[in-house]
């Protein structure tokens, strides 16, 4: 398989300053230097972080180059690089025209609507309702919440003319909902009658952001945002810990990315919120992305807002209330946990495509006999529920195609072939195992038989991933006692855990020192009598602390 | 029934110079005039298109007043005034805090979702994707296509500022999408074997309208846009019929709304387009609502930004294309499609409770049996895939509660009382036909009876929903012969159709005489020589004329 020279007819069409991807299946292989792909990404990278031109004038525009194509870079050669390879090498996404915002383009966007069919029914399950509020907001409703208004206020993008005219008031387009949900909120809240309410939203965000990363930091993103408000703390924290382990479950079940779950510090704290819980996860490069967060916000924002209900002894109480998320930067952890030099990996359970069967014939004789076996497959795994995809183009050879597919992260490869046909029999190749030892011969093409198999190596493929990416991430988090471990730790590269219970100066001067942050206070603590690691006080918790993005 | 009379608890809390909404169930029934909300809206109105300030400061607001209550006005008192009421007492929408905005509220929302369900499969069936652009379009974009700027600039909402820096080119929040759509499409296709490239988006989008009205018009709103390009123009020609036929089917099966599928006008055509085709719908007080359009584009777009292909003889050719939206007004017009005095009728499709199961009891020893057996109805239908809802609560009469359901326009009601229970059958009652004539007494119980008999009536009333909106449809349309007759049709607020070759001003005058406009040239053409209304010039079609939302 060798993954390291791996040579795919590539997607992508980089120039600077900034990358433009193009879509050249039908060109011939050219190999082009993975370093100079690196470099040229961190040049980019930079360049965007100095001086971010809005749009780019026309004339600077790099022209697209489809005669050229493209490996991807090796991920060990070049984490970043292999990222924006893959992205674009499987379409996942495209830059659009306004710095830092991205197109998300058929294949990305089917992992999105699989992480939506999923998610959309735990929330109900869970008693709340979608819904849709308005996304420009008065600039002085941001304003009411003091800490909300300093985490936000430097990334917002404002809308100051309408309709030919200046606005009297400037409007923002929502970076996130808390404050005019609070504002509705206040419309439909009267008495504890009208509690709990517990709503959900998928929409767009905007966040202004300096530095942008496809999925993973974009100036608009697609994400969901729950609201909720609650009668008590209690049930307000209960709401909080119910929908963090709903995100938990999905990361381990449909993802495959076992994350830790745990408590921010107060200074990583969402601006608004009283505690803060969320799921991170380390990927390839071992650097944390924080996945999906659950907020307590306590009385912050109705008792900014005025949202009071009359409790059952008929006294006006602020409402207590919760908020959550999960948003597209998921793929890009998805991409970043499993993916290897060969491309994409996709869990199973979010898999556009679960299986893609190739035929292989040779002779013209041979070809009616393997396209109709490889049909009937299809039809077979298809009517199981199963999302298969026949690969029958005549331009491609099948070698090509098993390394377009691996790219693209198909979990099962079904190859058929003349003698596969008259066996009664096709071959099975696990995108997660490469080369021979990924493959199996012989599996009946019997339809019960057919679809027993497929749907248990799906879900053998779907348990690989997670185990192979707890294994990565138990070995690369490290134990501390001292700030001098720490510091080797994170110098390494990796996750340290240790005990804390240091100041916010402290915590910060760690950051500025090592360019690390607490990540969370895990929910699973080791047991025993603890000492701060950095000032020798007994502390009650360990912290973990890592790089991110 | 008492249609006229229906008092409910009114979710409606009006004053000038808005409408606010607020949900109070619990509060003692008061009759309010009708009268007084149909003036009062009307004012709203004017005094909203008049001077539309963006924001009210807090002070000016009107308060809530959960201490009233309302009742729905008459809708043949007051159309608009009983529009708003249902929508405010079915709890559909609320208003955002920016003037024009709305809230799209979880009943509300749950219409869109099963109109969302209904068009994916739809749009995916005929081989299109899903995916999703970036909302800020640069402002130059715009301008590229000449009759694209002059519809649209009037309209755009523009942000000015990102991250808190006067931005160089001001960024244009999506109005609707070709322009950034063939940006994209010029680094995608490439060759003849790129087409077609056919996509979707489900997406908010913005525009700065002076008049608004919930659903109907509003500032934002939430639409899908299909978006394709194509190497010959017949096959955007086949392209743009084949979805306006998906939205006919969409109309009549699910929405049982009889649309007039057509073609617009040149004067009435979307701004950067060839042809559009339209699917027209006659509300309840026989204005016509613009309900789906799809656009034959040409190459309009595709010679603004030069979205080319090698075609098989290796020439570069522009591409052709398609565009087409079907948008949260649709959900304004099944509220003015069926709706009735008792307030909002959905049809079954729909409905996001198809069947709500109300228990009746009086004595205590007959409430264990009648619960029970509402409760194991509710499972059974459940079970079969039917959406249902038991109203079990004890702080309501059944009588509040026919009234509530009804209001909410749920299809169907099942009553369970302690007879019922005895004789193991129930009553089943119709949403569209009101008092006894619409009950059906012992339906048993039986499971698979029970669910044939419900899935049954579920058909008759989405049937009986589509011949009543066919019946009132043609009773309104008034074949004419001359301008003088199409005068008084218009007058008299019916559809006219007549046949029609006159000029783009004369189509103009008559908007400015009438207030009508040319809702289509129908597909559905009557036979035989045609002389023009106007003129009496040879005339190849008829056209609709009338007033419109």
């Amino acid at each position: 398989m060798g993954a390291l020279t791996l040579r795919l007819p590539s997607l992508t069409s980089l120039s600077l300053p900034r990358y433009h991807f193009c879509r050249q299946l039908c060109t011939p292989l050219r190999s082009v230097s993975a370093a100079k792909f690196s470099v040229q990404s961190s040049t980019v990278e930079k360049e965007i972080a100095a001086t971010p031109p809005e749009i780019e004038p026309a004339s600077q525009k790099p022209r697209l180059q489809p005669e050229k194509d493209r490996v991807i870079t090796p991920r060990s050669q070049d984490f970043n690089a292999w990222y924006l390879d893959i992205i674009a090498n499987a379409e996942l996404a495209d830059y659009g025209p306004v710095r830092g915002t991205m197109v998300i383009r058929p294949y990305g966007y089917a992992i999105w609507e699989a992480i939506q069919d999923y998610l959309n029914v735990k929330f109900k399950e869970t008693g709340h309702s979608n819904m849709y509020f308005p996304q420009f907001i008065p600039y002085s409703f941001i304003e009411k919440e003091a800490s909300h208004v300093e985490g936000f206020s430097p990334e917002l993008a404002l809308v100051t003319v309408g309709g030919g005219k200046e606005l009297e008031e400037k409007l923002v387009v929502r970076p996130t909902s808390e404050t005019i949900v609070n504002h509705m909120f206040t419309q439909w809240i009267h008495s504890y009658r009208d509690l709990p309410l517990m709503i959900n939203q998928w929409a767009n965000v905007t966040r202004w952001e300096m530095r942008t990363k496809p999925f993973v930091r974009t100036l608009e993103f697609l994400w969901q945002e729950g609201h909720t408000a609650h009668a008590s703390p209690e049930e307000a924290e209960a709401e909080a810990m119910q929908m963090i382990d709903v995100y938990t479950k999905f990361a381990y079940e449909q993802a495959a990315i076992p994350v830790v779950v745990g408590r921010k510090s107060k200074v990583e704290t969402f601006a608004g919120a009283s505690k803060t819980y969320t799921i991170e996860a380390m990927m390839g490069d071992q650097k944390a992305l924080q996945a999906g967060t659950s907020h307590n916000l306590g009385q912050n924002f109705s008792r900014a807002f005025g949202t009071q209900f009359m409790d059952e002894n008929g006294e006006r109480q602020h409402v207590w209330q919760t908020s959550w998320a999960i948003s597209t930067r998921f793929i890009g952890g998805i991409i970043m946990t499993h993916g290897d030099d060969a491309g994409l990996m996709l869990p199973p359970n979010l898999a556009p495509i679960q299986v893609v069967v190739v035929p292989i014939w040779k002779k013209a004789d041979e070809k009616a006999g393997v396209l109709g076996a490889a049909s009937s497959v299809k039809e077979t795994l298809q009517a199981a529920g199963i999302k298969v995809k026949l690969d029958d183009a005549e331009n491609r050879t099948p070698g090509w195609k098993f390394n377009f597919w691996e790219m693209k992260g198909v979990p099962l490869r079904i190859e058929i072939g003349p003698r596969d046909v008259s066996n009664g029999s096709v071959v099975v190749c696990r995108r997660d195992i490469p080369g021979k030892q990924g493959k199996v011969f012989g599996i009946s093409m019997e339809s019960s038989a057919l679809v027993a198999y497929v749907k248990g190596m799906l879900d053998e493929v779907q348990s690989s991933l997670l185990e192979s990416a707890k294994s990565f991430r138990d070995s690369n988090i490290v134990d501390v006692s001292s700030y001098s471990e720490l510091k080797e730790a994170i110098a390494q590269g990796k996750w340290a855990r240790g005990p804390w219970s240091a100041s916010d100066s402290e915590e910060l001067k760690v950051k500025e020192e090592t360019g690390a942050t607490i990540r969370c206070f895990p929910f699973e603590q080791p047991e025993g009598a603890k000492k701060c690691l950095m000032t020798g006080n007994p502390a009650e918790e360990v912290a973990i602390f890592a790089k991110s993005y």
